[in-house]
């Protein structure tokens, strides 16, 4: 199969967004924006042997591909609305391919994303989306808009595709079962769009948790120029983390919660005067958001333990060259 | 260095462009369009030992980067304006990076465009970047609008770039020095923005050669539903390519020029009244225009050689997956 074969059988596919001009097959998309509109862009790449594993289901793939994209769009509140998908393969094996397309399609349909372009080459496999979303003028959230005494919440449970990874790889022991719901956190995230719209005009900063809580939270800090004080027990985690924390794997789990990475959840800063409305939002997005703290004009991020001690020593992120 | 110290010291730029609400160092970027404009994408992925080798100079290699990405702006007609770049980097050297960002942002500035965003990881060294253009809504130049009797273009000359690396390789001996600005042609290629500018509303259909004439001219000609007839003779090349083509080495040559890759050089077609602007542009942009042919109503791609006979035979282009 030569290159142009493969990106018709697997990557060309009619749309029915009028605002997409040109789509796969020129030498660059053209897309007509909405009136009003400001664009928002976001790049992720995703290499074998460190995001993924060799023999990971290409499905998964695909749709983590995305995945990753559209949580940026959701921690900006903007609406995705068109996507490019480059790669480098190994080799055209056509069961993997239609396998990575189903989930990166599967996706982009629920979410109306159409894919505009792309470049396809061989090479170690690599796979590398751009995601192009719409957010009408200067309603984006950024990270430095947190104000002091802002709560600080965060959607979902936090540490579970960390914990299903420390599970496979055996850095954890369970007493029971093999924890297979952080396995699907971890290849299947679910980015919060729905929830990251409905935060537009309530929330006063947002970042999409993939590094882990307390370094991406530090990037809303670092932004806004202020501090934070935030309790380890009203971090909302899966109940099978909660035997853990009293354990003797307290250290790896704690790891997982605060610094684990892979949770495309998103964490946001609002004034006192938003909670019901963000108890609201909750609602309405069908997902959990738990108040963990508060931004303080101290420009530290302070974590209380279970006994209301600063923790004298926090996990550090997974960073790619540290 | 930490991978946010590595952006933040060598891809972090302050940009005097008042449309970037945002730029690096959030979530996702944001732009303001400008009105009555069309957004064009396009993304391109360079892989090592495959577009480039590990010992290339990577000051080039980041010129590179960029250069094919506004050689598909030019193929558009497009002003580039926005540009993310992700890559994966086997190590943090400090002096590969400076290198590689000197080149990129050499060639990001001649041309205004601003760098929004990027990802970072660490792997098997591989640059992909999207670059981000705007045109007049309904004022792209596409594959498809080439019209039977329209004349056939190239910009600059073909094959200088595949020649180089054929030297430097040893397939091809030269009687004298080593053609050096096929390398240069290789490495640094010269992306034809300004033209592509000037051809928004002459031309009627327009490619990059990126892969080779005959094979990108062919996808003008799919998209068209047309066909063409070119002459060998005609088609713009190196005055050391001459001698060559009369000898010994005349495969390798044409192979060279008709299906090279790596030239950055524009295609495309004009209706017979055009030919007048035609040259007006090319004194304008200083680069050399040349007719190679003309399009025809049967839907094939005949090249004559020197005696004015068909080649029975076009060398194939370079595909990733044949």
């Amino acid at each position: 199969m030569n290159e142009f074969a493969l990106i018709d059988r697997f990557f060309r596919r009619a749309t029915h967004d009028p605002a997409v001009r040109i789509g796969v097959g020129d030498d660059a998309a053209v897309v007509a924006p909405a009136p009003g509109c400001e664009l928002v862009f976001s790049v992720d790449m995703l290499v074998e042997g460190r995001h993924f594993l060799r023999d990971v289901d290409p499905a998964t793939l695909g749709h983590k591909t995305l995945a990753v994209n559209l949580s940026d769009m959701a921690a900006m509140g903007a609406t995705p609305r068109w996507a490019l998908l480059a790669g480098a393969l190994p080799d055209d094996d056509e069961h993997w391919l239609a396998g990575f397309a189903r989930g990166f399609f599967a996706l982009a349909d629920r979410y109306d994303v159409a894919l505009i372009g792309g470049d396809t080459t061989r090479g170690p496999r690599n796979l590398c989306a751009t995601i192009v979303g719409e957010v009408p003028a200067g309603m984006a959230i950024t990270r430095a808009g947190a104000a002091i005494n802002d709560d600080i919440y965060v959607s979902g449970t936090l540490g579970d595709a960390a914990l299903g990874l420390a599970v496979l790889q055996r850095r954890v022991a369970l007493g029971a079962g093999n924890f297979p719901e952080g396995r699907v956190r971890l290849e299947m995230p679910e980015p919060r769009v729905a929830l990251g719209l409905q935060l537009r005009g309530v929330a006063s900063a947002a970042i999409d948790v993939s590094d882990g809580l307390t370094g991406d939270l530090q990037h809303i800090l670092n932004a806004s120029r202020v501090g934070a004080v935030i309790d380890l027990a009203l971090i909302p985690r899966a109940s099978a983390m909660e035997p853990l924390l009293a354990g003797a794997q307290r250290e790896v789990v704690l790891q997982c919660l605060l610094a684990g990475g892979d949770d495309y959840e998103l964490c946001f800063t609002a004034g006192p005067p938003a909670r019901a409305a963000i108890l609201a939002i909750a609602r309405a997005a069908g997902v959990a958001i738990t108040p963990i703290g508060r931004i303080t004009a101290a420009p530290t991020l302070v974590v209380r333990d279970e006994s209301g001690l600063p923790m004298p020593a926090l996990p550090r992120a997974f960073d790619h060259f540290a």
